[in-house]
């Protein structure tokens, strides 16, 4: 896992993320884990915009997701994302959010995307792209 | 306005539109108003769905929004949307949310939309979807 | 199975829950399942609300989706939800949703809620919603 | 306007935010907007977290939105967020969004704020806050 590259970003919480528990809303993390995948992108020197303009889209078809502790408004957090597997057709992508102020971590999740075109129909990741996991 | 066809549709307060004011968040009743839309539109017998399907785009160029009073997660809201002005190329659409169950109104709204084709160029709007305003 | 209690409640998808793929965001399923748990409550006669006016609070914990099928606006969604296992302190909801028009199956997921007081602290789950599972 | 305060923030555009249309949903511009208040006030030095610590709170009472262009994913945005006016018992912020790398204005708004207490009534606004527009 040493070797593994991992992109890492802070952002503040936005209080439309928080529910009536004066939480972060659960799903909200969801789209901070999408995020930190497209910063995994940018980070790689890539973007997944261009991905998508190659005519190859990375769609999810499983998330898991464990919730450990709460976020509220105006927390600083930090995503932490890495591959943990990459295959032709396939990538797994694993995250860590914590608050690096108190060094908690809050949710570690999976999502493991497939690679489709246009139509939906399955495709080989492009190998610039394998190239992340090597 | 007696004789406009006004589109109403009751509907739960989700857990998620809520923030840490315990309260609907203000950028919830942008989204209900959206679907106050699509509801009007189902309720003369046609879908948005089709109107994109002919290459045409509802864009929504400006927003008005009064908030008079919250409603909170579990309320029953309800929308009420009608067509306030129908031109060629431009229509705009206006809202009244209120909780049906205490009769109080929460927001009244506008929103100015334009029609345009998948390049964003300017078109009229075609008339069957102009009929509406008749 | 068969003599489980299972809420079943349809909708229709919003456009502010789609995504530039011109799909349901992965995420706005999520925020269904949330809904179909305070469909179930409604379905047995209770309401979430009342449930935190005790003092207490059902946390989610884990979450896993299984991705299945793409939904597009406009599109009828049916989701089915009902307690796979309730336990003095933890309620693990399963959940379908599937397009009632074509009966293809979407999604299929479960989320793990323990159950907690406002501080924090794991509580029991109190007598008259642990009854929801027998 | 030259001598007022301006908190400026620039941030890529999240997938979620996005539409069917392939472009940033419009209520994903009012969340933006409440994001770069919450800026202003760090740049500021202070935090709404402890604006609302005091037990006073900002609510929206009025929104105005007018849409120019629009952005898509990965875009890079900037919010310009400044005090428009401030009375005792009332704020209103103005925000120019904008892409930054093509200098195109995307979003011009307003949103008028009344100061309440926990209980909805009517509060002044306490005087640290209050200098903010001095």
């Amino acid at each position: 896992m040493n070797e593994r590259f991992v992109a890492e970003q802070d952002f503040y919480v936005r209080y439309a993320e928080t529910d009536a528990q004066a939480v972060v809303h659960h799903s909200s993390y969801v789209i901070y884990m999408e995020e930190a995948r497209s910063h995994y992108a940018r980070s790689r020197g890539q973007s997944y915009v261009d991905f998508e303009a190659t005519g190859h889209f990375l769609v999810v078809t499983e998330l898991e997701v464990r919730y450990l502790a709460p976020a509220r408004y105006g927390d600083l957090l930090r995503t932490r994302c890495w591959i943990e597997e990459m295959k032709s057709r396939k990538v797994i992508f694993a995250y860590e959010i914590s608050n690096p102020q108190t060094g908690k971590v809050l949710v570690t999740a999976r999502t493991i995307h497939i690679c489709v075109d246009r139509e939906g129909s399955l495709r080989v990741i492009p190998p610039a792209w394998r190239a992340w996991a090597d």
